[in-house]
């Protein structure tokens, strides 16, 4: 096992009407910033239940953090933030919504004149306003871990933002909230925390038996609970889904074993070119990246075949194709499309991607050795 | 899923050399007081691994703290902490010096009288002094949770003293600490982690599939990994048991689900009559509590039998039967022994525990149904 270092200071407080605890959880004394996306949070009762949580607390709201958070847009919170002397910040919302307020929490105490260097160097952070959440859809795993991903339309990059100043204190998480969902957030949401536990499991056998244990569990919650969780109407299997989300991404599963990423660092880019949302992106590329780098994940995609989806029929090759197979059938079940094709994705697009991995000097995977000829292969694998 | 709330704020630092961060994770400006057990530290090269990490830090010393803590010893550890102005804690040992420096931490900030009021009202519990910890003998959890079970010789007490206050503000493990434990500390830990588990897991089914993997999760590991870990040998073996013992008892695996703890209410009451080393007692008290409890526990044992023995023949009464059997086998093949007899310990023992739950109105188990008539029958079982 690889020596490692945790810590994940964040408070969890999950389950119904908890949004009320609010109130205590932020000192009176504060000036709050929330943050908001669009407005389906004043839909489904959300909104009302923070406001009155907090109406002894001085507030200010900023609506409008887009899904794939925007530097442009977060500057205009970061100037709205400082003009009030806000000293907590409150994102009410999804993994975009506390992605984009981590960054705004780190901006507002930055002193230099391009808040984009926080992004391209996260040294410079050095302090940052504390920030809780209310999360309405399981997903990204931001609630409970201190990463964040920014996106800048001018040079259409889409970055991650990582310092462990920026745990939220706390993050509420009602089940409810999850119930008036669009289907398919519900959808990109099962993908994204399920391509999550992969990317720190698929990777070569590590002398962590236990850690292979926890993502194996992740992987067969999600799988038992998808066709349920679909339909938003079981409070438990609900609760289940928002569980397996956080846990997914916060480290627990993590400690002392490789990761790969190659499957996100990929998706990104698919994101900051043609839009198409973050868990989508991860359906495209993440069956077809086990596929060109079977034989290097052989033995992990055999444990991943044997425990997750029960295949103990035929050769090694045999089983390896497929759950390979089963893990994009899984994907398509939930109404996820798994080709570049479906989104009219073609080539060029590939072309670029490569492009900006060979100028970057991206080699990405476990084992470093996802070269940009090898980034094509897998996005045309995908075609 | 049942409401709750975690946190859990402990800096795990895990793997090999790393005793030597204790430099790093300490400000030089504190006056610490290192607290040890008997003298295996100074055998092991452990004591001259911290020493050397302090070197530039001002440290006291404080020796003698035994397994199960006692009041008595560790008031004599106050009152040198306060004659030397202490500042920091830093425990170096297993679970009971941990938990023995976890009430110092407490009694060293408190006003009354009588430290001992802190066990019974942990509410007295409003400051500590804060604690870092060298873990060398995997078992208790106690590096990453805030709980203590302290004894008292003079009333032959064993009490848990519990307050968030209490967690580690780091805790450094390094396995090859573990290559020169004595044998048998090895098996008791194996089986209190077990324990930990079963006591969080083996309750009724209560919609939260992904702790219940999680739980099996490492009962698995352990089950797996027991004989090699026996041998201490194998570095990543011996990772993975103080891994495993760690993630047993650190909240991880009991977010959203009921519990039963009636195992160590029990078998504390032996160690505290008896002085049976705390993972003996255990062994003793389970397989006995899974028989007497079968009704109540009848679908999670079945689970047990099915996910973490592989039983699959038989009936339900018959795969309960054997899983029974499998875990005081299991607890027997690690050297520990599974019955009050083994220690001389009889009916007479038998009443006077029975007596203390009922002056003191215990009654336990995750429905609170284990009434003292039922511990009777459970330890009657045990005989």
């Amino acid at each position: 096992m690889n020596n490692f270092s945790f810590r994940n200071p964040t408070k969890l407080i999950f389950g119904k009407d908890t949004i009320a605890n609010l109130a205590k959880e932020i000192p009176t004394g504060k000036t709050i910033m929330i943050t908001f996306g669009g407005g389906s949070v004043k839909q489904n009762g959300v909104y009302d239940q923070v406001k009155d949580a907090l109406k002894n607390h001085k507030t200010v709201e900023f609506w409008g953090i887009e899904p794939n958070p925007t530097y442009e847009t977060l500057l205009k919170a970061v100037a709205l933030g400082k003009e009030n002397k806000v000293d907590f910040l409150l994102a009410v919302g999804g993994g975009s919504v506390l992605d984009g307020t981590k960054f705004i929490a780190a901006a507002m105490c930055f002193q230099g004149a391009e808040p984009w260097d926080l992004m391209q160097n996260p040294r410079l952070i050095t302090a940052v306003i504390p920030m809780g959440t209310v999360l309405t859809l399981p997903a990204t795993g931001s609630e409970m871990n201190s990463g964040a991903v920014i996106s800048r339309k001018a040079t259409q990059e889409k970055l991650a933002l990582g310092t462990p100043l920026n745990f939220p204190v706390f993050s509420i998480l009602d089940p409810q909230t999850t119930f008036s969902l669009p289907k398919n957030q519900v959808a990109a949401g099962i993908v994204d925390s399920f391509v999550h536990v992969l990317e720190q499991y698929l990777t070569y056998p590590s002398q962590s038996p236990l850690m292979d244990r926890w993502a194996e569990g992740i992987l067969q919650t999600l799988v038992e609970i998808a066709p349920e969780a679909m339909k938003q109407e079981n409070y438990d299997v609900m609760a289940n889904f928002m569980l397996c989300a956080t846990m997914a991404l916060n480290g627990f599963i993590a400690m002392g074993v490789p990761q790969d990423w190659a499957t996100h660092m990929i998706g990104h880019e698919l994101t900051a070119y043609h839009g198409i949302t973050h868990g989508f992106t991860l359906a495209i590329v993440c069956p077809a990246l086990m596929q060109v780098m079977k034989a290097d994940k052989h033995d992990k995609l055999l444990q991943y075949a044997e425990r997750v989806w029960q295949i103990t029929e035929g050769t090694n090759e045999q089983k390896i194709n497929q759950c390979i197979e089963k893990t994009e059938q899984f994907f398509r079940s939930v109404g996820v499309n798994t080709r570049l094709s479906e989104y009219g994705v073609g080539k060029d697009t590939i072309e670029k991607i490569v492009n900006r991995f060979t100028e970057r000097n991206w080699i990405v995977g476990e084992k470093r050795n996802i070269t940009p000829s090898i980034v094509r292969e897998i996005l045309e694998k995908a075609l």
